[in-house]
């Protein structure tokens, strides 16, 4: 996908600050952070939205899961707490359409889930 | 678990209405919805949070996502767009120790994510 940032991100053609990384799975700090800890973990096959993941992408559910597990020790907030967050399409809040788990934590997030 | 009302409502003991069921997975209305649509999606096998699916549960994310996916589109939320989040421990705001997953929709999200 040639004009989606999260691709070139993957790609290495924009530079990120890289928390995660292994063979499918790349995780990044947010440029925009909603909290102290706030990580982007993406596939690095492209697909635009958790109802695009289906058949033909078995293992990505696994792989994300496992990457936010590694994400959360390696930032700490495995103990304390944390959130996930995947939006999708225009009502969720989705504005990059490469499928992304957002990784939250470092404070006490509300009882508000948007 | 004896004590854990996620587990009594799968095993039939608490009443709730259910959106969509398979062998590994119940999801229902949440009793205090915060959208117009708001859904928990419980692995009916009691897993505490996130990080507690390791290598046993390896086929729990996948079972999580194809059911949420499947919520989406009952509650017909998947074309306009909803949220997925995951809570996990104290910061995260979990209350209820039996991993689940909100999906929420029905309504344009905001963009806090807590």
């Amino acid at each position: 996908m040639a004009e989606c940032i999260f691709c070139k991100i993957v790609a290495g053609e924009i530079p990120c600050t890289k928390v995660y990384e292994d063979e499918k799975i790349l995780a990044f700090e947010d440029i925009q952070p909603l909290a102290p800890v706030h990580i982007i973990v993406v596939p690095k096959r492209h697909v635009s939205t958790i109802m695009d993941i289906e058949d033909a992408e078995g293992d990505m559910p696994a792989e994300l899961f496992n990457a936010v597990r590694q994400v959360a020790r390696i930032t700490g907030v495995d103990e304390p707490g944390f959130r996930v967050v995947i939006n999708s399409n225009r009502d969720g809040g989705q504005i990059i359409f490469h499928l992304h788990v957002h990784v939250i934590g470092g404070r006490k997030l509300s009882d508000g889930l948007g």
